[in-house]
């Protein structure tokens, strides 16, 4: 199997860092947390413009110019509500190192993200929601259905569709967690790729818990047969338990080395 | 389901310190490294004799009252290839906090030790094995048959047989590795209890390495149902992995406190 795909997400409008270098053109702080991600061994970087509910296509565009430029075709996951500003980041996007990342469509008003998707070539996240939490896996794997069909219908290769389960807050929500994980197994049995927003798991955690929760929550989710996930790959014991079960799964050769790469 | 059991290994005669105190009768090391590991969260403690094929009785009955009578009746984990030793060391065990573990029995030479679990009414451990490493898990599955019946036929409640499905080292058997997950999960679903000496996974690597290894792969096995481990619980990467899974299956309820317990 292929390694475990990393999607940085640290660019991400909610952070007022960001947020005002974003609003000002300003490229300095995005670059910085690009570079901070990709050094650590991002593989993607997911770029959150917020709501972009105006300006959003002339902002998509200028940030998907200035990441792809200073980081050689960096591949990037664009990440708004505005599929307008999806739509323009694409139109400059240059897919020599991978294909633009639709975050994200679902199976219910934003299903439409589907089809932006399957008419631009490009990679789609598909939350098996419609609205809110899923009660359980049968209504899980009811939306992926609808998804899938969706996206097979408008020609697309099911390799393009990952899947998010949604992950949900373990503070508020902890007996879901295992349905979360046999989630993630049903869908890789069905040969799916499968990713989501994993650090979710411990919102409203004490600081120092967090990088213990996420990374013991992501080995788990690796051994159901998750694929990829929207982390922040500067979470060093994150990042050294996806490379240590990637040597378990046969993803990658063990040498003693392996935690450097 | 029950929390996850912590068999701590560290009790072992090939550790000079130990084997020095055990020849000598010395209580104080062995106290110590009890005291320790009890104090990091062990279940049970592993009490390893070595080969003991002369004195081997006499010495086990001295372990298991020093352990018990010092630390309120400790339950323990009976660990020699002399079964005689075994036998001694279970005629003075006090199974108020728990019935004693013999370690271990497998489907060849030391298939008998079902036998001795079953006729004093203790835990065993039942390697999926018979001549060396299976080779593939229809063998496991084939051994564990063998080992389950042995046992049922003697009147053993199949709770008390703890099914250890061999940890193969990476270095040298890494293809394997999914494997070993895999058995697991099988026995898991034929709702068995499992176990195994899960650090062999990570034998000959740069020591730092070890415990992120280790870490890894208990998270991936707790996914895929095991139910315990003889492991190191001074390894603080371990257990506060073992505890974050516990929350994430629902083992235990969630507090903010939850690596303090």
């Amino acid at each position: 199997m292929a390694r475990f795909c990393i999607i940085g997400e640290r660019i991400h409008f909610i952070s007022p860092v960001i947020r005002e270098a974003m609003l000002a053109r300003d490229p300095g702080p995005v670059i910085q947390r690009a570079k901070e991600q990709l050094d650590a061994g991002a593989d993607y970087l997911d770029v959150n413009i917020g709501p972009a509910e105006s300006g959003g296509e002339e902002l998509m565009k200028w940030a998907v110019r200035l990441l792809q430029d200073e980081f050689n075709n960096v591949p990037l996951c664009l990440d708004t509500a505005n599929s307008k500003a999806i739509e323009a980041g694409i139109s400059v996007y240059d897919r020599s190192r991978g294909k633009p990342i639709v975050n994200s469509a679902d199976a219910g008003e934003r299903i439409a993200n589907i089809d932006l998707a399957a008419d631009n070539d490009a990679i789609v996240l598909a939350l098996c929601s419609k609205a809110g939490v899923p009660a359980d896996n049968d209504e899980r794997m009811l939306y992926c259905q609808e998804l899938l069909e969706r996206g097979m219908e408008r020609g697309m290769d099911p390799e393009d569709m990952w899947f998010d389960p949604l992950f949900l807050v373990i503070k508020g929500m902890q007996e879901k967690l295992p349905d979360v994980l046999e989630a993630i197994r049903m869908l890789s049995d069905m040969g799916l790729k499968t990713t989501g927003g994993l650090s979710n798991i411990s919102n409203g955690m004490p600081k120092q818990i967090r990088p213990i929760m996420d990374s013991a929550m992501i080995a788990m989710a690796m051994q159901s047969g998750l694929t990829s996930a929207i982390i922040n790959p500067c979470d060093q014991r994150m990042m050294e338990t996806i490379k240590s079960c990637d040597v378990i799964r046969g993803n990658i050769l063990y040498a003693d080395s392996y935690l450097e790469v």
